[in-house]
């Protein structure tokens, strides 16, 4: 036994592990596809089948793409508002239009840069709108716009509902998608919906080791398992839109991702400019 | 063949996997220990050799406590600064003259909240500071805080240096915290140190599915690798301070947490308030 060993006691706990596997052989997503059922049939060749307490957690993209969130850029008219941003923005001034559609305010227009609160209450550039790779099959490129899923959480209950009704199994389900945020550069994966697990998780009241108030007592779980799933999804193509993950260390429970956004009232970084 | 499987072609990619083992064993760490020999003793019982491109994750308390990065809150004196903010704060004065020492700027001070510019740049609540189950060994409560290594990218780089000389494998080490962001709630893991792997992944030039330029080209690759570590290492207690993860789809390289930065300049959220 080492010194350090001797010299204090040990706090064993048994090896944890989470697994993320990514599934392969999705299809590209059309309109109208049936995202649960095409889930579900990517498992078993993953080597997968579903157990409570996993998580599934699927790329916004596919699911808004299923749901034919899509705008066709020449159907729009800009409003006098959205000429107005699209020239301090230097953006398309339909583009704007459709970000405009899909916020509640704009925080932030410079050029280049557009970032608002979006109607579901979080903030992101653009209104998470996506331009890149949406044309639906047969249209052309750069006419087309994806919006985000009109209710996340709702997308998320769905499938969890279906996958518990298809197999049993009492799973989480998250939709991730990947935003900037304020003070560091890059972007990360955030929980846009959430269903059958927290998206905050509340740690208030249990004692840490030496029964001393814990200073960290909400942990933003939705978004760190957003991420998670992010790392291993990529970026670059739509190969990796379904994440599988087993042995989240924390209890299922109904959830939703409007847990994890910050009121307006008590946002110290909300400011105006 | 499914109607959806006939109508696209389908993207496949071999079922990806990504591999969060929390070591167990590790002992309470203390000021002088050998957290390089502690790690890699606690490696073989989880069953795991390192190999070139694995990463380890480190809690960020561990290695501030391996570095002694201790302050007994009983020497020291607060500034007239620290007296003012420590009555806005509703804080305890030394504990804020000790925040002051690591930051180099205040953004916010209100009641039970002071979020600074640390020293080494990035932004978070109490400049990082620890109260919570730090004393020394032997010492009372209440009496001691733990600040944040003085160079985390320093520290990953000497551990990645040592575990290369003793093993032979070239592996990413990060140092994680927890810290809370502008718009939304709860904490997430976020990366104070990197070495041996991208802080911030830069994916410009690299064309989408339909050679369309992809609209997000950096990605926070040490933070979302922070954030799937802290879904696993958990807070209630220091069981799981270190995570070994196997499986990130990126190559590795030299990096730093610097990267993750936004520079003030270009930061549209830091307005003073």
């Amino acid at each position: 036994m080492s010194a350090a060993q001797a010299s204090a006691p040990a706090v064993s706990a048994p090896a944890a592990t989470l697994t993320l596997t990514a599934l392969p052989g999705l299809p590209l997503v059309q309109p109208g596809d049936d995202l649960a059922a095409l889930i579900l049939a990517a498992l078993g060749p993953a080597g997968l089948t579903l157990r409570d307490g996993d998580v599934i957690a699927i790329a916004q993209k596919i699911v808004s793409k299923a749901e034919g969130r899509l705008v066709r850029l020449a159907d729009v008219t800009p409003s006098p508002r959205a000429l107005e941003l699209a020239a301090l923005t230097e953006k398309d001034a339909r583009f704007v239009e459709v970000v405009l559609s899909e916020s509640s305010e704009v925080l932030r227009a410079r050029p280049n840069t557009l970032i608002v609160e979006h109607r579901l209450g979080f903030v992101c550039a653009n209104a998470g709108l996506d331009r890149s790779n949406v044309a639906p099959h047969g249209e052309g490129l750069d006419e087309w716009v994806l919006m985000l899923p009109a209710d996340p959480d709702r997308s998320c209950a769905a499938l969890r509902a279906r996958w518990k009704a298809e197999t049993g199994a009492d799973v989480g389900v998250v939709i991730n998608d990947s935003h900037g945020r304020a003070w560091r550069t890059g972007t990360v994966g955030v929980a846009l919906g959430v269903a059958g697990m927290p998206g905050l998780l509340d740690l208030r009241g249990h004692p840490d080791l030496f029964d001393y108030a814990l200073q960290i007592t909400q942990i933003g779980l939705g978004d760190e398992l957003a991420a998670a799933a992010s790392l291993l999804m990529g970026q670059a193509d739509e190969g990796r839109p379904v994440i599988h993950l087993r042995g989240l260390p924390y209890a299922l429970r109904e959830g939703s991702a409007q847990e994890l956004i910050r009121p307006k009232s008590q946002d110290l970084f909300r400011d105006r400019s």
